[in-house]
């Protein structure tokens, strides 16, 4: 298998950018994923969905969907919009939002974690110029 | 807390639908991930681009330029065409091709097995109906 042996000789491979993302369903929609978690970081930086859709380069109706979205999805709301604010008004996480936010990083990161050792291997198979 | 103690007395929460999606960075561009994994099985089941593609519902154009993406992605190509054919040719996957997607699913199989305790505790914060 001369393919093996190109990978053994690999001074080291283990630098490959791996980006394992989850996403969670809910019936048919997705309940969690790598841009609902962004979007959700960026209301509670901004303690807006507007300027936080901006922040994403997304349009305001786009934000919106996907923060219905996740509130349908979860027990209570990750998201709690603030009456009387100009333009959408203000928003924020609730606590729920934030647990949730945190155990899918957690999970984001475990799930790294898991296949360090086969991405290394994986990496060898990969053009040079990557490592 | 009493959210902890609703997710306690949730009967079975193990079932959430997650989908840990791992996507391999080269450069710029997305070298295998799972719309390219499930191309490369749908060219080896069909033995051609193009009814890859249709299987796929993605446009021919748009199946040869992930094709592409991948082959210049790795230490060899992952899929060859084959010349002659009518229409696009034939095309089949390569033995790197073979080992990439391979373990591409284990890494998947595994990162998934990583988080399954996480998952269920994160099933019990999710709106009824989905358990």
């Amino acid at each position: 298998m001369p393919r093996q042996q190109t990978a053994k000789s690999q001074k080291s491979a283990t630098r490959v950018p791996i980006n394992p993302q989850i996403r969670i369903s809910f019936k048919k929609s997705i309940a969690m994923g790598p841009g609902k978690a962004d979007l959700l970081d960026a209301i509670a930086a901004t303690g807006s969905i507007s300027a936080a859709g901006r922040k994403m380069q997304m349009s305001y109706r786009r934000a919106w969907l996907l923060v219905e979205t996740m509130n349908a999805c979860f027990r209570e709301p990750l998201v709690e919009t603030l009456i009387g604010g100009q333009h959408g008004g203000g928003a924020r996480v609730t606590p729920l939002g934030e647990e949730v936010v945190r155990r899918y990083r957690q999970m984001e990161a475990k799930a790294a974690r898991s296949v360090t050792r086969e991405m290394a291997a994986f990496a060898a198979l990969m053009a040079p110029g990557n490592v």
